[in-house]
């Protein structure tokens, strides 16, 4: 059970869901920051930064967004749950291009630390041709999902049940977007 | 000098102010969560809920958000700087409400990792008469803040080249706010 009363059933609304309908003010801009990050016009697709969104919120052990953004990136990504679980499980040998690779390690240090980021880690991205938007954009899905990841896990809301229920999530995310 | 070509002089605008200007799709979102999290109405007031984001920031050793939100925490606070840098410097001894005090305890503990929030830190708000909305917000406001420290060090942003531009910043946000 969540640490505060949410007021609606938790098994209906797991993870992000039930404090977003608590307090619509702040859903609202969360919202629309993941809309921008995630589904806005980009030269990263959305399965990439879903990917990424993934990644580091494995890295923070936050159960319902994991299994969300990596249940988002697959339905997203032509190698669908098989590169999730590569990328997860090892950065550095998972079938993913090289330009991706070297964000996917800036994304690791951002959830570390935003100082962790060192100048060979952006321009090791650079060399794989990542632009400056690129670069940004990856800084900020992590540090984005190290937020979202708090939010769940700070107010203790339970992930699904039904780990079917990610799927039809994602159906709904790819159709219609994360604004409400 | 900032990871990426902000476009900006760096020295003009330090900290997140060169990323947001860079970048104002994403900027909307994160100047209007700030907006709703420290300056919407609330029962805790704006310079309570400053002090939250000084005191995160500070634990995230974020130069720029740190001084920045001290600054504006200060500037809304009866007590001034004094209080900020006693609750900075040791949340249980700084002359704060029990409840302000317990609620900076969950937000210390977000700052670690959202898992750390116990049902006991919980407990010991609301027996200090904290809300379910003031202990979704502490939450919020703490992995918010884990969030925007990640994004100014992440991109290697400068903190202001001169103290008195904080000050600055916070007559401008205590007038204005944070919608651009």
């Amino acid at each position: 059970m969540a640490h505060i009363e949410l007021g609606v059933d938790e098994a209906e609304f797991p993870g992000i869901t039930g404090p977003m309908r608590f307090r619509p003010e702040t859903a609202k801009p969360l919202n629309e920051l993941a809309e921008v990050l995630l589904r806005g016009p980009h030269s990263l697709t959305p399965g990439e930064r879903e990917l990424i969104a993934a990644y580091v919120s494995g890295r923070n052990e936050c159960e319902f967004c994991c299994a969300s953004h990596s249940a988002f990136a697959a339905a997203q990504l032509d190698e669908g749950m098989a590169v999730v679980d590569r990328v997860r499980a090892d950065v550095d040998t998972a079938p993913v291009s090289a330009k991706l690779r070297a964000l996917l390690h800036i994304a690791g240090a951002v959830q570390q630390d935003g100082r962790k980021v060192t100048p060979a880690l952006v321009e090791a991205a650079r060399a794989e041709g990542a632009t400056d938007v690129e670069i940004h954009d990856t800084v900020l899905i992590a540090a984005a999902f190290c937020m979202y990841n708090r939010y769940v896990d700070g107010l203790g809301t339970l992930a699904a049940a039904d780990p079917a229920s990610y799927q039809e999530s994602a159906r709904r995310i790819v159709e219609f977007g994360y604004r409400v």
